[in-house]
Order: structure tokens, then C-alpha cells, then sequence
């Protein structure tokens, strides 16, 4: 039997908790041993908890028990959560987190730590919720040179532009929509500036391209400035507009960002729509590979901390190969010069974009101007827009 | 460094040989060490390849020499195949196939067999082609009871199906074009019939319901009885038809075959089109998970055949927990019992249909009577079915 602790008593802690109860059976034929939380630490009583017999309020109890191998943190933010991770690893049990703020960025330094101490720290959960992609990133495709990754990697802006696509509402107004069904939190800034996006997209590429970036080398802009007026054009110009983050090699540098994307229908990740995730994973021998399935949610995502537990609990003396190295400022290339098809919207007449974008390709929408460019790079782009644009977006197909 | 051998060079097993070297460097990285390749063994003979000193035609060589501690097989059948496979793992080698038809018929002996010899029997390549998706089951999903699995497990009947509903061509004429593209093999059976897709479920279904399912016990229909008249009905009704491995867990059994479904135009499967292969893993706390790419190619596959081996080479002295118990035939439930709406085809008058199936909803479709039923069982369609049908096919949204 393997003895565990979970750090936080909210959604994700909660999840885990229950799928580790639930779905017992399972996992002790796939760990080959029983797993059973020994303590749950939160600052908050759960008086009316079932699991209220497990509840501590002292990390140091956790930290001392040579009994606990594995500690599950779902408390978030890179306060406390952080300060417990370093410890959990010194003690040289292994740590489980869904927090991508921490993993974003603190990973390279605790995977280091855990390297050192012959320990395992593991974030399934931390990109995609339920879906499997660090693993699969790490191993199935390893293979590959990984060339591109790139993906829908928020499901509340994916929620909210989803109905402003189905509704035709305003931003403001889906916002509100997510908010009240619980898609959205309160204060949403992280996921519609594109923050949370931003984080995940620093984890995959870390592990894709094999040093760790941080959120300050990837230019993310969110969906705030997307108006009910771009969908229109958008849905004219057939294309469906969804909130991207996108790594790329680039001749031994990666080049990453976080930005609104128009696809074109016929890419797969088009048609994930609502709260759903999408992932795509571009090998140079593989191709691409999909990955789809719920980004976030109690379950979902406690199933992939219970995962990474199992996992945990069948390498407790072993390693797990998922690692990076240090940043490297000399590996980040500049997302301005990839190239790409671009769609913007101009309150400037037809004829006067004909003169900038002779090949400009309009959409059909009286009362909105907006094209696509040709193929070129976010720089060239620079130099050619001078128009007053509304809005700018790549395209991709 | 560790020394592989690779048998059989042909197309997985050149493109084998070509990604360990293209990419030795990722592959180094992520295994911990050199990984190179010491014999090929075929019966043929390649004076022109590079690798030409590789070569050699007796196995002896390679199961007596205390070096080679993976061996690749990329022959096929179930003949040589399965006496190497057991002599490799008796050696105490792991063992590393993209062959389906091996290990849907005697995965679980070699996996014994393995077990026994505290080898590991791999086999990535076999379900998928390059998608990672024996992994995921395994382990990613360990936290979840699977609900169902199901999806487009072959990518030659993928292509047909794909072409002929963008062209409205007869089956007849798509596989002709399949086989010109080299899709398709000059003697089709084992694709069209829907063989290759048992295999294929059979070992999904293996690994996630827990006992060894063999092809007997998975009623298998091919695509061959799908007419022009079919693809023009089922595009009226709103639908795509696609070849499906399904299985689906009712009451501890496992209910599993292999037949064309319509698919509704908002499952993401729908939009999976080509020789791509997609699948969809459904579990109890995860929900639905989508995995989409390239199901078979020489570079697709070799790099599912090359993360086996970088896995191989990581827990050369650890076992893979990927494994299941004996045939237990208790376990297996009948397809026909499970509900869903069907889509019939028939020469009967569309009055005839209204007195079987009064809430028939019919295709917009002049000339070709096609309907889709209410949901219920197989058997109870074949109570009220009194019809002529032409054609009947299951439909899942």
C-alpha cells in the first residue's frame, strides 16, 4: 500500500480524492497496490465532509510522515503551493500538481530538485485537464523532432467565443454567460487575457523543445478586443476564430505566442467547440497528432492527477524521463517573423485597403470591412498596414 | 549505448531504421543513451542500402548474441512472427511489433511470456499507427473506469469511404483508386472486410476492459455492402458514414464489433477523414478523450516502433505495467443487445416503412428510400424489421 496526502480540499483536491476512492479497483490493478490518502491539508473545516477524519492544518506533518510518498498539491498560485513543492521534494517524496502558474514558472528548478533527490514531480494535469499530453508529448513521441505545437489550450475563452459564434453576442455578454454557468470565475482576467493559455503553452514547449520557457518570452494577447463584428466577417470568410497557443521551430530557436486565430474549417481543431480542449502535436516523422477532450473540470482533471499518482506510485524507485533544462534566452526566436496569412478589420474603405493589399480577399459582410492579406510575416505586415485596424489576427489553415 | 535488432525490412521496418537514425539525437536524449541499430535480419537481400553490413538471414545470431537486448519486428503474420517473438522474450529481450495481427491473437501469452522473463512485450504501432494510444489507455487514463471506446481504426477503408462521399463514386471505383495510391494492397480482404479494424479493437478493447478479446468474439462487417445510394442517403440525413470499432462495457461484460455507423456532423470523429485514423476513449471521470493522426505510413508508424524502444530501453531492468488477464468469455456481451437509431435502406414502398416504423424519419433523397429509426436494440429491430433491407447500419451522434 502507498500512503498519500492531498494539499487543498477544493475542486481539484476534492476530485482526487474521490476518483482515488471511487475508482479504487482500477487503480490498484493498474498501480499494483492500493492507494490510500492518509492526510488532506486545508486551512478551511470541512465538518460535514465524510473524509473529515483526514484533515490536518500543518504541512510539517505531511513532511515528516516517512509513510507519505506522494504529496498532491491542488491549493494553486505560487505561494504556499510553491514553498510545500521544494519541501515535498528535500523530503524526497515525489509531488503531483494540476497548478500550471507553479510548473510554468518553477519547473525547471523542481524537476531539477526532484532529479537530486531521486524523486518524481509530475503536472499531467496542469495542460489539457483530462487529456493525456505530457506524457504522450514526453514519450509516445519521442521519437520525433517536434516541429510545431499549437492548440486551443483555455476552455473558458473557447466557451465564451464559442457562443459568440453560435449566438452572435458580444463579448461582454458571453463573458457574463460563462461567469453565471460557472465556466468563468469572477475575476477572469487570467484565462481571457490569455494568461492561463500562456502558462500551459510554456509547459508543452518546455518539454517539446527541451528548455524551459517562461511566460515573459511569449507575447500573449487575449480575447478581449474580439467584437461581435469579427465573428460576423470571420463566419463570412469561413473560417471559425479560436484562442491559440503555438509554439514553432524555428532553425533551432522556438518561436511562441498566445493569440486569436481564424482556422480555416477543414483543421479538425475548428470544430472543438465550448469548453473543450484541442491539441495539436506536429512530428517530423508522426505528422500531426489531435488531442481533444475536456481542459478542465472536477474530474476530468482529478483523473489525470490520479494518473500521474499511479504512475508516481509505479516509478517510487525509479525516475520518470519528463525533464527540461534551464532557459535559454539564445533559443527564442521572434513569433513577428513567422509568416502566415493575416485577417484584419479596418474602418478604411475597400479601395484604400486595394491599394495596401491588392490580393486582399474580403468578406461578404455589408457595413464591415475585413480581409485576408497574403502570406507574410507579422513584421512585413507592419510595414505594409497603414490603415487603421481594428482588429488583427492570423490565419491558419 | 543499447544494441537493437530489426526484422523484417520492409516498409516499418526500413522506416524504423531510418528514424532511429534521423533523430538519434532526440532519441538519445529522451532514452538516456545511444540506442543503435546491430542486425537486420530478411530472407531478401538490399546490395544498395546503407545499412547493407546490418544485414542477415538466421535469427540464431540475434537470439544468441547477449548485446541485442530489443529486438524490432516489423514481418507480419502470425507465423515467423510469433515463433520469433516468443524466442526473443525467452531470451529475455523485450520485444517491440507494430503487428496487430500477433498481438490481437497471442498478446496475452507473450505478454505472460514477458512477464515471466521479466522482459516487456510493446506494442504501440499495432493500434493507431503513429498516434499515441496504448500508452494514454494504459497509463494516462489508469484513473478511469472506461466507459466505451470506439473509432476509424483503418485508414484504407477511411480514405474509400472518404472518396466516395466526396465524389459520389461506387465502393467499386474508390478501391481501385485506393489501391493506385497505394492505400489500398492488391488484395484488399483484410482492410474492406474490416479485419485489420478487429485487430485493432481487440486489443484496444484488451487493454482497457482487462481480458484478452480475440477476433472471434467481435462480430466484424466490412464496408463493401455500402453503396453510392447509401453515401447520398446518409449525406441527406445529415450524417457521415465511417467504418467503427466499438466497444462498449455493459454490466462487467463487454459488448465489441466492428461495423459501418452513421456518425452525427457534430461528432469531432465526423470531420476525421482520409487515412487518418481517430479514436474515442471514454471514461468515467475523464469523459471523452479524442485521439487523431496518421494510422499507418512508414514514418507514422516507425516512430510509434521507436517510442516502444526508447520505453524499452528505459526500464531494461523494469517491467511496463501494460498487461491483461486471460479470455473470459463470461465477459463477453452481445452487440446486438446494445440501443442506438439505425439507418435502413430498402426497395419497400415508403408507406410500407410508416406501418413498421411510424416515427421513421426518412432521407430527402428521390429515388432511394433511406430512413432513420427510433432507438433500439439489434434484436428488436430484427423483431420489427419485416422490411427488405438493403442496407442497415448503426447510427451513433
Amino acid at each position: 500500500m502507498t500512503q498519500v496526502a492531498v494539499l487543498g480540499f477544493g475542486v481539484v483536491g476534492g476530485g482526487a480524492v474521490e476518483v482515488l476512492d471511487e475508482n479504487s479497483d482500477e487503480i490498484a490493478k493498474k498501480s499494483g497496490q492500493d492507494i490510500r490518502v492518509k492526510y488532506i491539508l486545508d486551512t478551511r473545516d470541512f465538518p460535514d465532509s465524510s473524509y473529515k477524519s483526514l484533515l490536518i492544518k500543518d504541512f510539517e506533518t505531511i513532511e515528516n510522515d516517512p509513510d507519505v510518498k506522494i504529496v498532491i498539491e491542488a491549493i494553486g498560485g505560487v505561494g504556499v503551493a510553491l514553498d510545500f513543492a521544494r519541501r515535498t521534494l528535500r523530503a524526497g517524496k515525489s509531488f503531483v500538481t494540476s497548478n500550471k502558474e507553479l510548473v510554468a514558472a518553477h519547473g525547471y528548478e523542481l524537476l531539477e530538485l526532484a532529479r537530486e533527490k531521486g524523486a518524481n514531480f509530475l503536472f499531467e494535469a496542469s495542460v489539457g485537464g483530462g487529456i493525456p499530453i505530457i506524457r504522450p508529448v514526453a514519450q509516445c513521441l519521442s521519437a520525433n523532432k517536434i516541429d510545431e505545437i499549437y492548440g486551443i489550450l483555455n476552455g473558458t475563452t473557447n466557451y465564451i467565443l464559442s457562443e459568440m459564434i453560435k449566438n452572435g453576442t458580444a463579448f461582454a455578454d458571453a463573458l457574463k454567460d460563462a461567469q453565471q454557468k460557472g465556466y468563468a470565475e469572477q475575476d477572469p482576467t487570467a484565462d481571457i487575457e490569455g494568461h492561463d493559455a500562456c502558462r500551459k503553452l510554456c509547459i508543452l514547449s518546455s518539454l517539446a523543445f527541451g528548455n524551459h520557457i517562461y511566460p515573459d518570452s511569449v507575447p500573449t494577447m487575449g480575447i478581449t478586443k474580439i467584437t461581435a463584428e469579427d465573428v460576423r466577417a470571420v463566419t463570412a470568410l469561413g473560417y471559425k476564430i479560436k484562442l491559440l497557443g503555438r509554439a514553432v521551430a524555428v532553425n533551432g530557436k522556438v518561436a511562441a505566442y498566445v493569440a486569436p486565430h481564424l482556422i480555416g474549417a477543414e483543421n479538425i481543431i475548428a470544430g472543438v467547440d465550448g469548453v473543450q480542449n484541442g491539441i495539436v502535436v506536429r512530428g517530423n516523422a508522426v505528422g500531426d497528432v489531435v488531442f481533444i477532450g475536456a481542459g478542465a473540470g472536477k474530474l476530468p482533471t482529478a483523473s489525470a492527477v490520479v494518473a500521474d499518482v499511479v504512475d508516481a506510485v509505479k516509478h517510487l524507485n525509479a525516475r520518470k524521463q519528463i525533464s527540461w533544462g534551464p532557459e535559454d534566452k539564445n533559443k527564442i526566436a521572434d513569433s513577428e517573423d513567422l509568416e502566415s496569412e493575416w485577417y484584419i478589420r479596418t474602418d478604411a474603405g475597400k479601395s484604400e485597403v486595394e491599394t495596401a493589399f491588392p490580393n486582399a480577399r474580403f468578406a461578404d459582410t455589408p457595413g464591415i470591412t475585413a480581409f485576408i492579406t497574403p502570406v507574410m510575416s507579422g513584421k512585413k505586415l507592419k510595414e505594409l498596414l497603414k490603415l487603421s485596424a481594428l482588429s488583427v489576427f492570423r490565419v491558419i489553415s
